[in-house]
């Protein structure tokens, strides 16, 4: 995970009109703004058909929203770790609520996310699924309650035991893993009580991709991120 | 658990013609002698449609094959835990090989069988997966090599690190989880090398439905196990 | 398909609670009294573990609600169309909305259940969808507008333009095919409402399910079918 | 359908290694020379990731491998028509035997396709689901059986029947759809007869993929079916 800094901001541009194609490269370049002023944190993660254009443009850390267990061959159609890999993704996304996986699927993604050299970030909805993801040994979890995905009521003030809980299940699992969390947030205080909490990092998509300011909002959370002391693992 | 004994040998009838229907319950009844005679262990899993007709003849300990992770209501085509337990089961396989679920489905079925009395054994294919079904907190979690299954090549003899390393990962990771194997299991001899790595159970399904004396092959396995000191936690 | 009468009023029992075991056998007898008194056209469509105990009770013609396109063998979990026969079904659901199937998959589980003797009755939720299961040369296509399943609002009503149209698809595309209709059904009327139409049956649920009085209601019904002078191809 | 030329000569790249990334632009550019000396008919089909790479390098026309039915929004993970469309494909494949889809999500895929202006091509595997395929109204069916796929023994001179039933229930069910076969494709003289039997061209991947000789393999490819006179709907 060499170029990921923690406390991470992860944005995910999820498939939404306002980050497709030209409009991703605009928003990717207003994040980058706000990264270049703070110094740390923030990372993106655009659509498949998008990743090299962006990557081609900005050097924020680069995500990719998902890949399939398969292994490069016949498969048409399926997202490889190597074509992500190799169109500038660091980093990968895997059983996003809205992409939900089987778990043997998981561990394979993981697997061989690992053989190319990304860093893992399995998504979880509940505590259990957090430790269970934890115990297959990605880099990240991230726990994020889908009833409030979207909402704009932030996991960290909402539910901050879920937080607290997943954070600690996480770690006694598995000690390597970073616990993340998200759903709902949207502001800078929603990132200071994640990381208050004992979270490393916020995933979010909304808060950042259609609000009237993206760069904004994005300064906000990384400056807010920054005030708590973050950038331990960095 | 109340009525699941261990060590456990579960003989999976899948959709096997030789395991459907009438042909089942004559099954049933030449396992159920095996059970009688021995005293322990025996259990079986037969297909939804069965359920009920096999309940009503036989005593033996019955697990479901399956259950969906959604409650009771407007969802056509899919298992119940109700609906299974009240046809006569005591428990449910998860996550077989052949019926993979998503991560988060397994940790809302182990709970829907939880809230209507059914033990839970969740199926796994590596060691990291094990690992990872025994954080969901079910009774059970059995690793099956998926390349061994219905091979006769016995895991427990031609993979002894497998399950050695699965009982421990399992063990270490939630204590409250009894560890099974299963894969290639077709005699005595197989269960008792299971047994002696560690595992509290093995599960199978060719080795006895497709045996030209199944009683005969059950008993054997069953004397096999309670040679090895079985019933611990009976 | 030498037992099933039209117009055909097909109950689907899905998973409800009120539908579930015993009570799912109070209901079927509760809905053969209605038959008997009519003389023709009603049906239901147990849980897969409620066959056998439905089955062995009354006469009512049974469907399953759904059948995986795999043949018997090592597919744990799975249903087959042999072990839904043998359970007493004398016909199957493929592809209901709340259990969609692969394009593929709906072809094979059409052939499984031809093989073992089952009639055929494909869902789709869109007119072109209706006109592709017709292609695929079931007995049944049953056009089914997901937004209005549950609701009450009977689609031979609220959408009257679409049980023709659908209607007209299905026959221009397979002659052999009889079209059928479903979603919101819950009175006499709406059952008029779609043979007026051209339907020659309804598929519903809810409306007798879960109705104070399923007798009353699946009586009315099937007096409103026979009033429409149904039984053509019976 | 403005820039489709018939007959088609559809290259699908899968998720090969020979076909990913920098190699992917190569095997491009080669089999775009091979199109610019024959002045019509080849396509190409590669991964999401490498699409806007491709597409600003060659002329060819491009294909994406799959899109999903969900429109633009909240669906992390998944592939849009929009971003596909704006990476530089002008058509999809639909429902390939790697990627099956829900009978109803063919139907709104085929949809977004079109609200976006993709040209849309659905893959079959029987004689029956390439008929329900040209029900839903795509611009081209293609009956691909899966057991040749990748052999090397090409369907049009394997089982000629086949293709020769596909065409005449594509055109059956609806004369607007172009019928295209594959599986097995690997020389001239298997597009020859491919077109013999009346399609209108063909789909394949390894046959050029895997080719010592991409360019001379796809230039084989399109004089064979030039000299067949092809070109009629162009």
């Amino acid at each position: 995970m060499a170029r990921i800094e923690f406390p991470l901001i992860l944005i995910n541009f999820k498939t939404y009109p306002e980050a497709t194609g030209e409009r991703a490269l605009a928003l990717s370049k207003a994040i980058e703004r706000a990264w270049k002023e703070v110094g740390s944190g923030l990372a993106i993660a655009p659509q498949f058909a998008d990743l090299r254009l962006i990557s081609g443009s900005v050097e924020l850390p680069i995500f990719a929203q998902h890949i399939d267990p398969q292994p490069p061959g016949a498969h048409t159609g399926h997202i490889t770790a190597e074509s992500v890999k190799e169109a500038g993704a660091i980093g990968v996304i895997i059983n996003h609520s809205e992409k939900r996986m089987g778990l043997s699927e998981i561990d394979a993604a993981i697997g061989r996310a690992r053989s190319v050299g990304l860093a893992t970030l399995v998504c979880a909805d509940t505590i259990p699924v957090g430790a269970a993801a934890a115990a297959l040994g990605p880099d990240m979890v991230a726990l994020e309650p889908p009833e409030l995905i979207g909402t704009g009521i932030p996991v960290s003030k909402a539910k901050p035991e879920i937080v607290r809980g997943a954070v600690e299940r996480i770690r006694a699992t598995n000690p390597a893993v970073v616990p993340i969390c998200g759903a709902g947030i949207s502001r800078g205080e929603d990132v200071k009580a994640a990381l208050e909490l004992g979270a490393e990092g916020v995933i979010l998509s909304s808060g950042v991709v259609k609000a009237k300011d993206p760069k904004g909002v994005a300064l906000e959370m990384a400056l807010a991120a920054i005030g708590h002391g973050g950038g331990r693992r960095g």
